[in-house]
């Protein structure tokens, strides 16, 4: 049989990720991009993402694991939860480290090793119509970038797509001038009716950085700071930065050197928006018969709250991947085989995700009571953190209060530490009057 | 956490199986049946089914392989295709022996191994309504009876229920006075506009039988045995039976000492009728808000033709075990990841089926072909046979005609007897002419 050509469009991580597997694996794979790799240099931020161990791992199978979690990676998350005046602190550990790029340095350095491997990238700017036109020279196309029309080619997931708006307003950036916590790790602070942030220790030009994505409540106190432009003022955003987080991340502004305190490289390190959590049918059968594929953000796009977008791409690229060099016949029989095997994950990064949206804007009672248990069982915090590398496991917990009930019962009962339920059921009691 | 409780209404293979597997795991059993095991050797015939090797290592695994397959089994399938002057005939190897055992046997002897190992039965008759009151003692109720109303409970899944009527006029039995093939196998004919025959060597009450499923098209000259009654006229009946298997299948009658040419045991040794099939939806939430799951028949029942139903009823039946000890949520996402095992095989077996059904009787010309390449090539034949065991595998084949063409070239590329298409096709043109 003849050699398998597959197009992607889109040169992202998962576009990327699918490309180098397939070159490991002698596919014709061409990508397409309006990108050139000494472009990204000159960008404005793309993200701020951290690649957990299971991607890692896939990097390092796929060969570009330039960056090895000992040296570049972060070992666990701090939690804050600031309720009333004794806030909640606690950690968990990953079981290997999770580690953060700036994509302007991952992306364009994964594309020289796609080029270096006999992977060909044409440089241009594709429209939604050119996918059928493209089709015609692969024996598969699959689209991942979020860009543009080509989303609105897969038909909405409505029973998936709970949200038609953005549910936070987004001001992510990297930050030079924050001293590092006693271990290098995320800090994930909940900040109940203003906002969430994450703190992502994360390299990016002039070195090690902290990226903060701040998930801002609409209507909230935090709100401003997805709109406040930095580039009309630095001096009065950053003022404005730093009050917000010394009333509402009070730990993270304890490490701040105000005379240091800036965007990490220049002005280009930051990103104001929303994203709306959309997920969309797999695929389309194009006029031609072919499939068009969709992978990453086109498939399934999440709130970047608990980093599982690009994650939970690269799982689904390989396994796509894995299936184009395993099956030979591009059909909706081969789609659903691909389904089988990712949409779990896929499925439950976004269930997980959006679920934690709503549980973190309204604390619930029940979701209160698990935050609170994670916080006195070490135990717990370490399982619930580590489970970050896979979010299916996260949505087994989460899918319904009697799983949360369970787990932590099922959970504590193997603990050491053995946790008691009516001792913390009154701490719950804390947590909530004070955010009554 | 308490025990686990579990209620099975129905004590066919997939209640057994569940059952067995759930008492290896010290889970609380109650099977419900309106049979007691003494009443099965009174009984008329319930069915033939040949357990596959899959299956029977499943057996194993539930200490209830009571029939090895070394001594009770059979070890291939010859092939019968009816057509023109010259019928094709081939043979496919099994990996490992399948194996046939009269469930007036089977069924009595695994409810007692149930018994023995702590299960409990309670011996009454179950209406649909009582479902709700049974589930009131269990944590979760499972259904695999198919008799009554239990099936109208789950919904009809009309995406994988094409049909709405039987699909072949059955009349099976068990018979004596057929000879044995060189090789212990069974024989699939294929008589073109009339019906196909599957020859099982299965073992009864009185020895080793032979097991006549006759599949016979609707309006065809076949359909009679579906309607003649053996008890009217036993003399009769066979004298028919042999003129049409003279005509129809002429291997079989050949092995026919018409002397002895009777059912096995008794007048109960055979059943006549039809059989739809429907795929319904897995679960239903009861008022009280537990599931009730649909296990066996009553989520998928097949036409015979193929062997599938009790094999896939106990893939299912272990799965769900496997995720119920697992488990300690019985909510929509436990039945979820119950179906993200079970469903590719069941889906499998109902859509291989159907498609097999439909190819059977048209016997189209890509069809045709399809079986035209098995005949000419062992290796084809071989993979093929063994694939009965494993039929989401045969749907990977038989999907599309890219597929079954693409199944042909790759697998027989891998063969050293190297398949020409060309003479095969020239042999395809002589089947349709026959055929036609």
């Amino acid at each position: 049989m003849s050699r398998k050509k597959i197009g992607v469009i889109g040169a992202g991580t998962a576009g990327l990720h699918l490309g180098l597997y397939l070159r490991q694996h002698d596919v014709d794979v061409t990508i397409f991009t309006d990108r050139k790799p000494e472009d990204y240099a000159g960008m404005r931020l793309l993200n701020t993402v951290a690649h957990h161990a299971v991607t890692c791992d896939r990097e390092t199978a796929l060969g570009v694991n330039h960056w090895p979690g000992d040296k570049w990676g972060y070992f666990g998350h701090y939690y804050y939860i600031g309720v009333g005046p004794q806030p909640l602190r606690f950690f968990g550990d990953l079981h290997a480290p999770s580690r953060a790029i700036d994509y302007r340095i991952y992306q364009p350095r994964l594309m020289a090793d796609f080029l270096a491997r006999g992977g060909k990238i044409e440089y241009r700017e594709i429209k939604g119509e050119d996918v059928l036109s493209i089709s015609a020279g692969f024996d598969v196309v699959v689209v991942c970038t979020g860009k543009g029309p080509f989303g609105q080619l897969f038909q909405l997931d409505a029973a998936h797509s709970p949200f038609d708006r953005p549910q936070r307003a987004l001001c992510v950036g990297l930050f030079k001038g924050i001293k590092e916590n006693p271990i290098r790790a995320v800090r994930m602070s909940f900040a109940p009716g203003a906002g969430e942030m994450i703190e992502i220790p994360t390299w990016t030009f002039n070195g090690l950085s902290t990226a903060l994505v701040m998930e801002n409540h609409i209507g909230g106190d935090l709100e401003i700071l997805s709109k406040v432009k930095y580039d009309e003022n630095p001096r009065a955003f950053l003022d404005l930065l730093i009050e917000k987080l010394r009333k509402h991340y009070p730990d993270c502004a304890a490490l701040i050197d105000e005379k240091e305190f800036d965007l990490a490289n220049s002005p280009l390190d930051i990103l104001q928006g929303g994203v709306t959590p959309t997920v969309r049918k797999s695929h389309i059968v194009l006029e031609d018969g072919k499939l068009a594929i969709a992978l990453g953000d086109v498939h399934s796009v999440v709130d970047p709250v608990l980093g599982q977008g690009a994650n939970a791409a690269s799982y689904a690229a390989v396994i796509l991947a894995e299936e184009i060099v395993k099956q030979n016949v591009y059909d909706e029989r081969f789609i659903e085989l691909v389904n089988n095997r990712r949409n779990d994950r896929v499925l439950g990064a976004s269930r997980w995700t959006n679920f934690m949206l709503m549980g973190l804007k309204e604390l619930q009672p029940e979701f209160a009571q698990f935050i609170g248990a994670l916080s006195q069982n070490r135990t717990l915090a370490d399982i619930f953190t580590d489970n970050f590398n896979y979010p299916e496991k996260q949505w087994d917990v989460f899918a319904s209060l009697s799983r949360m009930q369970s787990w932590l019962e099922e959970t504590s009962s193997q603990s050491p530490l053995n946790i008691s339920l009516a001792a913390n059921d009154r701490r719950v009691s804390d947590l909530l009057a004070a955010n009554a």
